[in-house]
């Protein structure tokens, strides 16, 4: 592709992601302009700093002239700034998002969004355990898959503009997947949010251990515990705000967690060594399966990470 | 250091530990001669083509002139594999191994090391999840901590040994603690034991998700989920022993960890965002710990494992 995907684009919200997308537009030319707003005045500074684009200190400046509006706020303040944007949308352009979960994302945008706009919510299965403006760089999509979760059964013009914002963010180097909203949730409580959970709780649970001190957790921390407290680092507001909307989902993929566990627990309790031998070696399909749909590389340097020994 | 702080040393069960061992004890200079053993016939084949050093397939003649013997197989294997070598033990050798759990592994080592001999019990806090006598490499303890569990109250001569065995151990590159067994057990069960069980468990539990196919969960592995198989690759059978023989510890830690889900699901059920973010903001303060201590780096290319945004 030679020219831009869309003349202009506007990105709130200039987070990690926002920051990504800001870089990642102007690598790639997938846009030609790129706006960009922050409701914080320092962040707003940060970004000019950086050279993001044209940050501007008026939502109403940034989104006006966009063909595409990239909202990159936690899920738990989508439906306010959509409602400050929505006056602004011109005619035909797309809206989007980048939240984690979907469901919420789009009632929260369709209870504001004008007629005259294609909603397209979408989230790209990316990320680092940093946040912030400086946290972001051009190839966090790179490789990574794009869920968009289009409304269905719209018209040609809807579908032609699925179609351009799908061509956008292969430009940034993601793959893109169509989904219904309600599945995206459902999946992604058990492959992202679930795991995020259990991260910060195991980090917690430590914590409060007064046998045994923050000290020696932070000294022993490589023989497993350290993977945790990366996970664990994420953004405390996005994460708060993913668990309150994808309440139902959660509970669910958290219930069937804890009947699990409590199977282990009791094999560990009665000594029943074959149990816990088959539901380990089970594991380890999982991880090969990942490993051969090219999702991870068996190269990485696990380092210290585990204190794994064998005869 | 210029001569080796061992004429010769004995591992006793060939994977990632004992090969990685021979091969950090050559490279270092740290023991003149390596003899090596493994039950395993194909085992010993593999050891005997990686050059690892004398790989010979009786035990007694392995042992036999070691200053130093170091004990490699999974604890449960600890007690018949240590009633066999007793007998072949020189006067003055020093007895030790490198298993995840101390309190039992002591136990089962006292229980047939005979008197002339100097047991003092150890755990290297390194490993991949990588398994067998090909996944060794050298740096594998370099900046890693080694935990030694002595018998407390002992003659000079013990206490001599321990600190030869020490030495052998910072020339290998690792950081050597000294630690009561029954306090390492409770240290690692919140550091390293129960981090292990709940990745097995999530993967577990992603396996079962009749809602959510196989693939989906591969294919966006990359939320979070993909650490988890990782630490959960780890050996089934080492894991298995590590669960059955700190049994008492992972319980304990075990009740906790689940109390304190239980009141995260619980804030999730009624929409606690305060209680979230509490719980949240404080993950981080550990995570920053680590990295100060130096545990971790910053620069980690966490890569696309968590969809972290932040406005």
């Amino acid at each position: 592709m030679t020219g831009a995907t869309f003349e202009e684009i506007a990105i709130v919200g200039i987070g990690l992601i926002g920051s990504s997308l800001a870089r990642a537009a102007k690598e790639t030319g997938a846009a030609s302009k790129v706006s960009l707003y922050d409701r914080s005045e320092a962040v707003r500074d940060t970004a000019s700093s950086l050279g993001l684009g044209d940050v501007s200190d008026s939502l109403a400046e940034t989104c006006r002239s966009a063909d595409c509006v990239l909202l990159c706020v936690p899920v738990g303040a989508i439906e306010e700034t959509m409602r400050d944007i929505a006056p602004h949308l011109k005619p035909g352009a797309i809206m989007t998002d980048v939240g984690s979960v979907k469901e919420s994302a789009l009632n929260a945008m369709q209870a504001h969004c004008p007629a005259h706009v294609h909603l397209i919510p979408g989230h790209p299965i990316a990320g680092t355990e940093k946040s912030g403006p400086k946290a972001g760089f051009a190839s966090l999509f790179r490789g990574a898959w794009h869920i968009l979760t289009p409304i269905p059964q719209q018209d040609e013009a809807y579908n032609g503009a699925v179609d351009r914002l799908a061509a956008f963010w292969e430009r940034l180097g993601a793959r893109v997947e169509i989904m219904d909203a309600a599945r995206h949730d459902r999946v992604l409580a058990i492959t992202s949010h679930l795991p995020h959970l259990i991260a910060y709780n195991i980090v917690s649970t430590a914590y409060d251990m007064e046998s045994v001190g923050e000290g020696e957790v932070v000294k022993y921390s490589a023989g497993g515990f350290r993977d945790f407290t990366r996970i664990a680092a994420s953004d405390p507001t996005m994460w708060r705000d993913v668990f309150l909307n994808n309440k139902d989902a959660v509970l669910e993929t958290l219930g069937r967690f804890s009947e699990d566990l409590a199977a282990l627990q009791r094999a560990i309790r009665w000594g029943d060594g074959d149990m816990l031998m088959r539901e380990f070696e089970r594991a380890r399909g999982i991880r090969k399966a990942i490993i051969e749909a090219g999702q991870d590389t068996d190269e990485t340097n696990f380092g210290r990470n585990a204190p794994d020994k064998k005869d």
